[in-house]
């Protein structure tokens, strides 16, 4: 028709090529919306899991994405391999399908996770994309958020056993951590409240990875399938371990050249 | 921490300013999910309430969206006035809040608009986000929407009329309509069918307009309050009514010069 | 060969249709430039003709453009008509093609209005594009340069006044001028020096503006070629007027509105 | 004033962090003026030392731009190192700057390399910038270069002489060639015209590459001096050599690896 002009307006918007594509999406509001729903503090395992949950289910649609870090509210997939050309690599289409994704993948399973609590309204997200041009960069983004989880996690912790143990107030327990070194958090929690930080769950301390990994088929019995070509299938990984260090990368080198 | 250097490597993305944004979002692979989920055909009135809905919810979130126009699997929000600060129009930020809020409206209010029938599996949206500089652009877009809704609607209406009502296969169908002019269709179904099209619900034939319109409150007899500042609400109102024309932007002069 | 898969790493990068497309040139470290070249101060009018003489190249180039600002050693070419699709609206070929024009014109007619005067080096120029929607804010564009060029001129002529008239030193001149009012300094002008702002020539309090009109051909005489297509032709003309208020708009309706 | 709001419509444009900026300059329009300028056929060796003398001097202003390659009307620098922060990565500043410096230099020193000739119009250049995220795709995007300026001056070789020594027509001489394979070429040259094209000079078939090179300042025999921070010095070389190969990067590795 005479109006269809106005799809010429649409501008195009590609990744560019040879990028890693990270993608990001965090709760919008989680300090309300985990209030409302009473999440345990300071950290709630069903909500973590339902989060965990919802990003396997980005990953199951989405093959290219191999790999993926949690903390708190937020996901972030670094995710596609630098030469993804998933939607040709159109940006808003890849943004808002992932995170669209995510966010209904989160409605979906609530009740599995939460059972006994219905939703008061619906939780939502917001997402970005960033580029990185090497792993190196890759890399320390993950790095980056470990470190982060570990900083907020120790204060929390600290933080809510003032409070819930140690009947502070809240304002009383900022004042207590206020400056305090990372040292002085694990002896206050030792000392004061038999908690041995390192004890806890690494899935807390650490965060957690999900990870595309190739499962090599068994090799079959019967000569004739043996000619045919293998199908190559993945499973999706969860591990709560340490990615600033060497070790997990060394360990994983296709996530990094694929 | 040594790492954060990767944050410098998010990238603003302003929308320009002074420019109308519209915002649209589409069901992904809608049509696998509505035969899964066996909408009828070819409308699928809960089906289109629930849109409705979820477009209602975007709308009672973001104040600044004051049109919203939808049909079928999408919904195109004009969303914004031109003027309109939100996140400081940041286009990611813009564009995934308001397609994963769409996505859990959508799934919040799926059991009240098919009580009979569970969610198989999560259905999910795409989103963009288009620039319009002046009144006139924004005007024929939505023309152009309804113009093809209404010769969807009217093929659709036919083809369904010619296999659930006059027994063809679906190719069958496909080959009676092609080439047809639309007063040929009009006619094949009066003739053989004995649907009036022109009297079909307007809701089908032109679409939904949600649009947010001022309320005057009641003046008080109080005068003492009467000196307080008149708080400004407003209710977003459904018209099922044309948009080509000149008529209804007349009425609705605000949405073009805010 | 196996190397041209590079060429797809250049991004497209369209102006976004039915915007005003300003594109804005000023010279680099033209503080050095006019002081290794003596240029007068605080105007040196061979350098004024000659940025002109730059601008209307690049006008005499690209026909779609239709105003130009300059003053000092910038130009402002708002310049296209919002429809143009010169280079289907690439922005990097665009700005490039103008900048690299307007270079070379300076260089170009140097000679011709520094005829005594050998280029010690060349000069360059940094370019950049800036979009507007509506006509109103491509108006207060050109009104925001003018006001700007008055306020250094105003302060610059005194500020040279007070220096090569006054005898007073740089630093002095500044202490003189800091604070002091609009009325103040023409105040100063008038009763230290005998100079009445005002009467300055036009050109150097407004700047100049080029502007694209119609010539109307002479009517032919002959019948014949009374039903020939009549060319339309435009020439470049100069002002020196004032752009703040309504009159010269009124006067150039079809500079807003093609 | 009430005008400056116009300003906040420049929208920063970042160049993604850690990429290797590529930017070209291609001369606009140069069939017409080499023609017009009495180029020699198929290579000018004035007119390939003034591109040279050109990208030169926007080495020697950008002290990061540490090589660039030239051939026929062209030049790419590659400039950058990934790191650059020259102009905050702003792309429009660092393209328009390095086109229009590129622009007046092939100016400044037309008259020394066409003594005889003076201009009859000012040339100018488009210019574009390109991100690379890798060392192997700019070595790529060189050996895609070098490639296609060797096909080039065989084709145009081969061409201008049956043209110049062979007395066909153009038509004629673009007939003979069509579909011959290099080897053909290269044959065709010899046998008819005694020309060997391995022989002619590298220049005309390998470009021209132009690499900053670190200069190591002589030992000072001052015992005092040596305690001083020895300033690093670079000389811009040129090379005429294969790029496509291992041989020059391995003994450049400072140019990928900076
Ligand atoms: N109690 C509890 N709260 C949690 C848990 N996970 C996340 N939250 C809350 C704590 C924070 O208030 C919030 C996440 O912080 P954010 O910086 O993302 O803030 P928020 O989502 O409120 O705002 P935003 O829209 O992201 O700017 O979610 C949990 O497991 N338990
Ligand atoms: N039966 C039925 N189907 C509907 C209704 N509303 C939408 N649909 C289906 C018809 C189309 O197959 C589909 C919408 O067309 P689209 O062009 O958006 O395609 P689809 O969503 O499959 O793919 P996409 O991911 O958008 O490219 O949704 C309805 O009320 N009843
Ligand atoms: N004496 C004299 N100087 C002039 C004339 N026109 C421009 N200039 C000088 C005065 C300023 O120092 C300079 C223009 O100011 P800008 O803000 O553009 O600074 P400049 O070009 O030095 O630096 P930039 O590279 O643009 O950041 O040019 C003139 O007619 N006479
Ligand atoms: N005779 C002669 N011509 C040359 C020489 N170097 C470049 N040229 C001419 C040959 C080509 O016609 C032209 C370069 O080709 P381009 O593809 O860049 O085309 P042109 O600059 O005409 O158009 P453009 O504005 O870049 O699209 O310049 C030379 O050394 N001698
Ligand atoms: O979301 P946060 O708290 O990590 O902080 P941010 O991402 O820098 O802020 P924003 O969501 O406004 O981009
Ligand atoms: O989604 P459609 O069918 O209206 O078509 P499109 O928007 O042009 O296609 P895409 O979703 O690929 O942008
Ligand atoms: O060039 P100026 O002085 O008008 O100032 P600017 O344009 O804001 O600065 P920049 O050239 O750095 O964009
Ligand atoms: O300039 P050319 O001939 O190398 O070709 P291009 O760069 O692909 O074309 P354009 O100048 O239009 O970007
Ligand atoms: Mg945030
Ligand atoms: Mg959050
Ligand atoms: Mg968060
Ligand atoms: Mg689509
Ligand atoms: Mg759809
Ligand atoms: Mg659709
Ligand atoms: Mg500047
Ligand atoms: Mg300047
Ligand atoms: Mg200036
Ligand atoms: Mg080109
Ligand atoms: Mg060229
Ligand atoms: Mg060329």
């Amino acid at each position: 028709s005479r109006f269809s002009y106005v799809k010429n307006y649409e501008i195009a918007d590609p990744l560019l090529p040879g990028t890693f594509i990270l993608a990001r999406v965090d709760g919008r509001a989680f300090h309300r919306f985990s209030t409302e729903h009473e999440f345990t503090k300071p950290n709630d395992e069903r909500a973590l899991n339902l989060m965990n949950c919802a990003a396997r289910g980005v990953m199951t649609e989405f093959n290219d994405i191999i790999l993926a870090f949690g903390e708190s509210d937020e996901f972030r997939h670094r995710s596609f391999f630098a030469s993804t050309s998933l939607y040709n690599r159109r940006m808003s289409k890849i943004l808002t399908a992932l995170t669209s994704i995510f966010t209904s993948m989160y409605m979906f399973h609530w009740a599995e996770h939460f059972p006994q609590k219905a939703l008061k309204y619906p939780p939502s997200f917001d997402g970005r994309i960033i580029l990185y041009p090497s792993e190196q960069e890759v890399r320390d983004y993950f790095a980056w958020r470990q470190v982060d989880t570990h900083i907020n996690n120790l204060y929390n912790t600290a933080f809510w056993a003032l409070v819930q143990q140690g009947a502070h107030s809240t304002a009383d327990a900022h004042a207590v951590l206020r400056g305090t070194l990372s040292g002085q958090k694990h002896e206050l929690l030792f000392s004061r409240f038999g908690i041995n930080y390192n004890a806890l769950p690494a899935r807390l301390r650490k965060g957690t990875l999900l990870v595309r990994e190739n499962v090599t088929p068994a090799p079959s019995l019967d000569t004739a399938s043996s000619k045919k070509k293998i199908k190559r299938t993945t499973m999706i990984v969860a591990y709560h371990c340490d990615v600033v260090g060497e070790e997990f990368w060394k360990g994983h080198s296709e996530l990094l050249n694929p």
